[in-house]
């Protein structure tokens, strides 16, 4: 399948959260193309393996290959942490993930070398934001924690009130925002939802880091290097797949995309092997 | 494959909240020998559509079909009540799903005819429980409700103190335990480990009714009628599959069975079609 600067941008996330990703992409590079895949009758990943979350990214990568798109951005947390090896290897496209941004972004905003990553258990288990922080930078001082019951309060709607505080409280205390630590990562799609919450938890002298934005800015250097960047599209198109029924995609996904989804085809992934 | 009645029970479930299912079993009927599969790999069922738990409940009793089972449990409430007319005309063997017995239990329960259910998103939407109650008995007042985070508590080991308590209250207030509410079905087979949180909440009056002991009765007779009951095994083995990598389900899964689990072999489904 060939490409060109009018071909669309290729995102894939175990579900909806990767639309926060995709709202970044839209905000940053508004005359692009998108096409997102969400493997909605896998979702989540966050508590899956390596191995089985690497099949899975493989096939949903080649189903937006049938696309014809000129990149491909791995918007979940989890797949970025294990399958991007696997993908730049078997992919004849980039492949940008979200984790080298965000870590990239975080060393840049922290003052006191202190830095804390919250993520699914998943991605905290691989360490992956642990390395790649420690290959921005060397000195940092970096906690983790995982918060499984983020992604089903954000997927609930429970974003305000006393139930996302009193989790976030139980998540964040006990030693992950040490003395000194100033940044804190958002190493999940969803958590965007739940900034509220965490800012107030976390205090004042916490700076949160969303991956998703820092995302975009390489998305784009990485198009314009190549120059593949969209500059006279005549129409910009955002196409919606899913391997589950749309219904549920669609209503939850608008709160993460912040406007209405009109439609989402139903595919099925075909896995390698 | 050729079964009898030294032949094991298939038990399968989306992933380890079956085991509670598995652990009534044994008490029951602990000569049988039993395989159990757990779909790790595609875990939750609950938030997915009917169409696609479906084609999974159907892999997952062609691989136990392997096995040589002599009769299948879908120890999934989602499954149960999505998957069981098409596992049911697919199989050479008899099928047992936990919402029927579940729902005669609670309506022999029920003194005031006044009954609620709780259960995962995709077991409330499909109307099951409520079907199946006005099939055991007509007149009967059924309120029901979706609690998605009481999975994502169970797994993570909340189970008691200020955050299951103040997700169950939001949960149950608000309509379900109406007035002259006697019997709570848990309709999930994770509920169980939240039983005194829940109980807590709905208050004495209110009698919790375990759709996994319902269901290893309905097992006996089923085994019985057809002469398939063990009555004198040589040796009693309990095996364990699983879709993802068994770190995990032996981990977490020890905690739903109520004693350790001492290994688990990683199989991949043939979905069929």
């Amino acid at each position: 399948m060939r490409f060109d600067r009018h071909s669309p941008i290729g995102v894939f996330d175990s579900g909806v959260g990767g639309l926060t990703v995709l709202k970044a992409l839209m905000e940053r590079l508004p005359l692009e193309s998108t096409v997102y895949l969400g493997d909605t009758a896998r979702v989540p990943y966050g508590t899956k393996s390596g191995e089985v979350v690497t099949k899975y990214s493989l096939a949903n990568a080649d189903a937006l290959l049938e696309y014809g798109v000129k990149v491909l951005v791995v918007a979940c947390n989890t797949a970025s942490a294990v399958a991007l090896p696997a993908l730049r290897e078997a992919l004849p496209i980039p492949v940008v993930g979200v984790i080298g941004p965000g870590a990239a972004l975080a060393a840049q905003t922290t003052k006191s070398n202190k830095l804390a990553v919250i993520g699914t258990p998943g991605t905290i288990a691989s360490g992956a934001y642990q390395q790649a922080l420690a290959a921005v930078r060397g000195g940092l001082e970096v906690h983790a924690q995982a918060c499984p019951l983020f992604v089903p309060l954000a997927e609930e709607g429970w974003t305000e009130g006393e139930v996302p505080a009193l989790v976030a409280a139980r998540y964040l205390s006990g030693g992950l925002l040490a003395e000194g630590v100033d940044t804190l990562v958002l190493g999940c799609t969803h958590y965007p939802l739940l900034a509220e919450v965490i800012q107030r938890v976390a205090g004042p002298t916490v700076t949160l880091v969303d991956s998703a934005r820092a995302a975009a800015d390489h998305v784009a250097e990485v198009l314009a290097e190549r120059d593949l960047l969209e500059r006279d599209a005549k129409t910009t198109e955002h196409h919606y797949l899913v391997t589950d029924t749309p219904a549920r995609f669609i209503e939850v996904g608008a709160r993460f995309l912040g406007k209405p989804i009109a439609g989402a085809k139903q595919i099925d992934l075909k896995l390698r092997g």
